[in-house]
């Protein structure tokens, strides 16, 4: 085995990294040289939903980080000073860091990648904002080339989750929250996520990716969805907008405000990026990418010169997505560490060799929409379906939806068939003396 | 100077790219060691968007990818067989090779694919599928330690065009057609767009990628959108679906098919993933996240285990965003040739140590949504304007929505206002004895 990691916590990210690094097959190829060597707990007796070997698991998490074995730490225990303290040893230490901890990146990110600087190590942060979706190592591989105008983010499910059904519902923020808490979708305490500080704390990540420059996370607006009210989410709603809580970071190049600016808080150069990065509940236009973006997904749209509008979507929290983004930083550490001089980093090269194997058309599963005209008289629907029953097609819905002239346009939609029996089932129908055409033959997904 | 380009075809990508990489403040500082070396074109004499050097241009293009000086390759001068017998020269003289051509690499990628890794050298291609979107590199590095179960897109903008057309003003394919070539948004001969030949193009490249697996393009079925009728796309409304142009690689292991299927037609292990690729006109219902991508833009959406449904969305073409992707191919490029076996991958590591400037929300300049309770009595609509006037904020819309008891219930929208200005009028409007409260205030984007 190659490369071995040091996890720290095995909560719900932890147990969901586990699950997919100890189920490799179909996966890239590269995983096979992680070896999943510690994992820190605080408990040893605690059931786990994941089986690992005695030797792995451990509650002595200084002993993880400090472990000459170790090439890559991943943190996915939570919390603040714990969390801080155990990257900062790492980073001592040599070891490559693995985040998804973005209240310690927002909050120490300046002593943490001083310090991997230093050292000659990697953080890496994908799971830290977006969930599972791919954001930071487009913003910071693919979209840097442009000169980036605007992140506009939603990037917490929770509030995102209420102001959808407030929407939907016309229900109150109280009454939207409890029951929120009851299903899960918020927490007991909810103030991280209704009042914005959780999306503060992803905006200041993405700033910083996008412009260059660090952020002071007190320099960060932010105001949350308690004050949201249904009265106004109906006004929005006639004037052709829906309220979502929006995180926002933009270049204030076009402001006519930063010719007589004041002083800036934070210690900065004149070349500096100048930038207003903020939270707060938004009016957005319905014609807006980002007014369709509901329940607890987020998206995150990026607009620049010369790209224009690029938008990333997808699930913004959850085991499995984060584990996602995880692993994707897990294997890019295990591609850089490919330190030959001869060899092609292998994420970037091509790699497999051998052909797909491609499913004929004929067994292709889809659903199916097709158009009849027939002649106009009784029975015809019935002998329709029974061609459709004689191949094993079953129907979602057969409509005669009006007249062509003095044929009978009927309209029919399948559920999941195999391709073949279809097309066979078709044969049959063409052959029967009240069906004139089959004019139009479309998939459906 | 570091890294020195040739490249090959100045046309309109060409151009957005030759414009990107002249301009290089604000943009990823690692391209100011890229030196465009020479750009080989057909003729010297036409008149140009850029300004290059005479040294710089040649019409030798042989010359190119056998100069020893050039360290990589742009080929952004499309067409087939020219285009691929000069990539292949590039790698055999060890260029890495940026590709934006999909014909190519979809045609001739194992052919290509094998040259570059026998040489040792990269062949990037994010400009040939999804114009700037980023969705190559996410699939090769952030998206592959999933199981990939599908990936769906919409890839062709022009078709997306037509459909979006009919659907919005139900004409005729051949009507909306004819206006889409003459204003610019179709080719003349509109047959690699109409026919689903360039989606098919796209969606191999996509298939190869997600699959880990190489793809033949005459496996690839595809059906274009000649026959989709304004009928049709009537019903489908009704029946609640929209209808896309889909090009669609899916995983066949969940389908009931393969266990007695039939031999497949390219050399295949018996381990190589079992997959459907295809393009055609396919019913999309309205909740779809593809069901809303309208106009020229494309999106992809890739479905995996455990990640879930991941989207990407933008432009689909163009100078621009296509020069993006190139040139981010080209940053990746410098990034991996700097060997060194200490320095970081500078895409990897965080490389920026100072402080963004933030600009006060007092300096932000942005639109209001604001609700007053007022007393019902003539000319308070008058008193809010002129408030609103004397600190020079411009309304868009300013109605008296209804009552809440005794009170009057104004709905205000502003255009874009400094906040500092509209938080004056607000204080100056709380003084009104007209005036009893403001219960929402909200920014609109």
């Amino acid at each position: 085995m190659g490369v071995k990691l040091g996890i720290l916590g095995l909560g719900t990210v932890g147990t969901g990294t586990v699950q997919l690094l100890q189920d490799k097959s179909f996966r890239h190829p590269l995983l096979q040289e992680v070896e999943i060597y510690r994992v820190g707990v605080r408990s040893l007796d605690k059931p786990r939903a994941v089986t690992l070997p005695d030797s792995v698991l451990t509650t002595d998490l200084e002993a993880i980080v400090s472990d000459p074995a170790v090439d890559i730490v991943v943190e996915v225990m939570g919390g603040l000073e714990k969390a801080r303290s155990l990257i900062l040893k790492a980073i001592q230490n040599g070891k490559h860091v693995v985040t998804a901890n973005k209240a310690v990146i927002s909050r120490f990110g300046d002593e943490i990648f001083t310090a991997a600087n230093q050292a000659g190590v990697y953080v890496m942060l994908e799971a830290a904002v977006g969930g599972g979706i791919p954001v930071i190592q487009p913003l910071k591989q693919s979209l840097s080339v442009n000169r980036i105008h605007t992140v506009t983010g939603i990037i917490n499910g929770t509030t995102n989750y209420i102001l959808t059904r407030m929407q939907t519902e016309g229900g109150n923020f109280s009454d939207v929250l409890a029951d929120a808490q009851r299903l899960g979708y918020a927490e007991a305490d909810p103030t991280a996520d209704v009042d914005g500080l959780d999306a503060a704390d992803k905006i200041a990540i993405l700033a910083s990716l996008a412009f260059g420059g660090r952020i002071k996370l007190k320099d960060v607006y932010s105001e949350g969805i308690r004050q949201v009210s249904k009265t106004d989410i109906a006004y929005a709603e006639k004037l052709g907008f829906v309220i979502k809580l929006l995180a926002i970071a933009q270049s204030a190049a076009p402001l006519a405000a930063i010719a007589n600016r004041t002083t800036p808080s934070s210690p900065s150069s004149p070349s500096s990026p100048l930038i207003s990065v903020r939270v707060h509940p938004t009016l957005v236009p319905k014609a807006h990418p980002l007014a369709s973006i509901n329940g607890v997904n987020n998206a995150i749209l990026i607009e620049g010169e010369p790209i224009g509008q690029v938008m990333f979507f997808g699930p913004g929290a959850g085991a499995g997505a984060t584990a996602s983004a995880v692993s994707s930083d897990i294997l890019n550490l295990v591609a850089a560490l490919k330190k030959s001089k001869t060899a092609l980093n292998p994420l970037l090269a091509c790699a497999h060799q051998d052909y797909c194997q491609i499913v004929p058309m004929a067994e292709l599963v889809t659903r199916f929409y097709a158009r009849f005209l027939t002649k106009d008289q009784p029975g015809v629907i019935g002998k329709l379906g029974t061609c459709f029953g004689n191949h094993g097609v079953s129907l979602e819905s057969i409509v005669q939806t009006g007249f062509q002239g003095e044929l009978a346009e009927i309209v029919v939609v399948t559920h999941d068939v195999q391709e073949g029996d279809f097309r066979q089932a078709l044969t049959e129908i063409q052959t029967l003396t009240a069906v004139d055409s089959i004019p139009s033959l479309l998939r459906v997904v």
